[in-house]
């Protein structure tokens, strides 16, 4: 992902070169040092297919029969086998001795309690340098013709040109991982946060139900959305009503309260369409009793009850539960790309850029994040550049839990989380310097 | 439309008697002082079909060859000629001498400066009473069955039943209005903002480009947004693309910065489709060459080079210029609710729901309008029930300007806005009580 990534940005710095001049191309500088990443990718949280064990992001056959974990934790045999311990559960974060992170990013992760056999989280962290080719400056501006709406053309800044260019490198990573799964009978998706720093700006690009946020002198900034059954009821009934073959005359695109019983038929009951946000009374006709597109609540929140995240990578393959009806057609490979301007704040060294898998954030709201935020940072020198990693591993840990009463229990004796848990924590004004 | 919303929230409360007991059904007081409703209507801002003079919203031929203005200005025939005369453009507002709108709310029109014969803006506001049945209370909730994601049924609050009704009343108004065009060849279309007050709660529905703001202790409190071609274009692309008969080969859904010349063909060039938020190139294909289904910035962004507002009521014959393509499927009747709770705050007599139509906000920012309510309430008695309307009047005033160099100018010598003006302001703690 990060290669796609990387290899997006690169294009969009160094193009100008071979191709034809194009309108008003915004002129990006010809070298840059440009973008360091930090992707988590999560399996999508498993719903029916929970137990499969065919959710990792695998790029060969090869690649998916050989457990790994991110380069960066310079882990020995003997440390990976500590790290895939699903009784132990130690946390795993890179070595103090070795080389640190960018800019002094922390991170630490740790693996489920059992769902799967190896941890399904992935993570990666680099600064990539894009060598930009002299570009050929805009040619002229024609003169404007045809209808009004055309007299003046529209202006494409910096920001948006890298927007687009993140965007097309997950739709690329979608297809790459299509191609693969015809080669290699790949199966599986994931989903996938990528944060990119070029020129003063942070890219925080979501798709799925990993979480991103800002924690600045306490305030909390969102960063990112998530992406399930719920939050994209009317994108997901759009499509079934638009495209009803893709409902196979097994799913109706209204959503009810509840199942719709077949003794209710010709009775009213409240409903949701593709356009409303609220509910109305219908009455009960026949395609009413077929099975709803979207259903349930939060964490049971599912779409056509097999799957309850609805943005990623991969599942080319995934079908409806006992049925041949592709899912795929519903699920959107397009992030959510949200800038933050680190140039517009004095940051201070306790400002940070918190990422986390559904593992945290199940159990972790972001006022919590925040407060352990404070906590931890206010605890260490500011100038100590293991302070980001000891931040990771405190939020791994407050999610995880102690194993107490047959299971990981939080402080709170609620049960802590028991899936894969990855953290980054990357400083917006520490040790290490954005310049 | 406000029969509209009437009768389907009356729906709503009324409902109970005869129908079958519905699943969880929130219960709605048996009788209630419902709702308010202040909906100013304006034609669509007029862009291939300026001139055409068809877009008042018309009930039947009958109605729309007599010109009217809202019964609550109170116009004699000589009233009338004057409210219709382009040259004076006479700021209306409902005489001090009769009945007072409800909780002194303040109104004030302007016709336009001579683009159409007549003022195509329309308002009216009222209280209106809704007898409520007693309701036959919720049936015993049903133990759970099937998927896993039944296990609880949703909760349907109030207020997004309220929300539904309001949404289900402007889907019905648009679907009366085919009906009639049907039986009396009506043409033309408007948008439609609606406020309904209910049980505490201010309900703000807007479709189309008029505006709706609170200002609150100097503090603006965005109540509405507009739908154009550029905050819809996601939409728009979405349905060109799912369906590509409705493009009917003469448009492309996807966006460029300028519209692409022939002879750029297999060159590269910007785009945006309907899944993305930045840019990225592609190579020109033959298909690129057709019209763009969105172009053009701001006031003149256009859909299908035809139209500028994307949401609103009727307009089911309208066509593209030149070509008997038709725009309907493309624009969405269904409004944007949004609710404002009453209670949360105490207001002030100087807190207000500032309404106006695009007339106002062509040339009016949202801070200017702040000012404004700042300067006038401020110079008037805090009890004085006229001050709302002597506001909507300087609103209006602020907005049309003087005749001065051939034309209606501001006092920043900039235009005044040459469209019809029409403004409601409605108090949120003034001398009305909404006990």
């Amino acid at each position: 992902m990060l290669n796609r990534v990387r290899s997006a940005v690169a294009h969009l710095v160094s193009s100008g070169g071979a191709p034809p001049p194009r309108p008003k191309s915004p002129d990006l500088p010809n070298s840059t040092s440009a973008p360091p990443a930090a992707p988590p990718q999560a399996p999508r949280s498993p719903p029916a297919r929970a137990g499969s064990g065919s959710a990792a992001p695998a790029r060969t056959v090869e690649a998916r029969a050989s457990f790994c974990r991110p380069t960066f934790l310079q882990l020995s045999p003997g440390g990976l086998r500590r790290a895939d311990d699903h009784a132990g559960r130690a946390v795993q974060s890179p070595p103090d001795t070795g080389r640190r992170l960018p800019w002094s990013t922390g991170y630490a992760e740790v693996i489920n309690s059992g769902k799967s056999r190896h941890n399904e989280d992935q993570a990666c962290c680099e600064v990539v340098y894009v060598e930009g080719r002299r570009s050929v400056s805009g040619a002229p501006r024609e003169p404007s013709r045809g209808q009004s709406c055309w007299s003046s053309q529209k202006e494409v800044t910096h920001e948006s040109l890298v927007v687009g260019a993140i965007e097309n490198a997950f739709q690329f990573m979608d297809e790459q991982m299509a191609r693969e799964r015809r080669g290699h009978q790949v199966e599986g998706g994931c989903c996938a946060l990528v944060v990119v720093y070029l020129l003063g700006k942070v890219y925080v690009a979501n798709a799925g139900d990993s979480r991103a946020i800002i924690v600045r002198n306490g305030e909390i900034i969102p960063m990112s959305r998530e992406f399930t059954p719920e939050t994209e009821r009317q994108r997901l009934q759009m499509l079934g009503f638009l495209k009803p073959e893709l409902l196979g005359g097994e799913f109706t695109h209204l959503e009810f309260p509840r199942r719709v019983q077949p003794k209710e038929l010709g009775q009213r009951m409240l409903y949701r369409d593709q356009n409303m946000t609220g509910w109305a009374y219908k009455k009960i006709e026949l395609e009413d009793l077929r099975f709803p597109l979207v259903c349930g609540e939060g964490k049971k929140a599912r779409m056509m009850a097999t799957i309850g995240v609805t943005r990623g990578l991969g599942d080319h393959n995934l079908r409806v539960c006992s049925s041949t009806l592709p899912i795929k057609p519903f699920l959107s490979s397009f992030p959510e790309v949200r800038v933050y301007d680190l140039t517009q704040y004095e940051h201070c060294p306790d400002d940070v850029l918190v990422l986390g898998t559904d593992g945290l954030w199940d159990v972790t709201s972001d006022c919590e994040v925040a407060a352990t935020v404070d906590r931890v940072l206010s605890a260490c020198e500011p100038n100590d550049p293991s302070r980001y990693t000891a931040l990771a591993q405190a939020l791994v840990l407050g999610a995880r839990g102690t194993p107490r009463d047959r299971g990981w229990r939080l402080p709170n004796n609620k049960l802590g989380s028991g899936d894969d848990i990855s953290v980054f924590v990357i400083p917006l004004g520490g040790p290490g310097s954005y310049s």
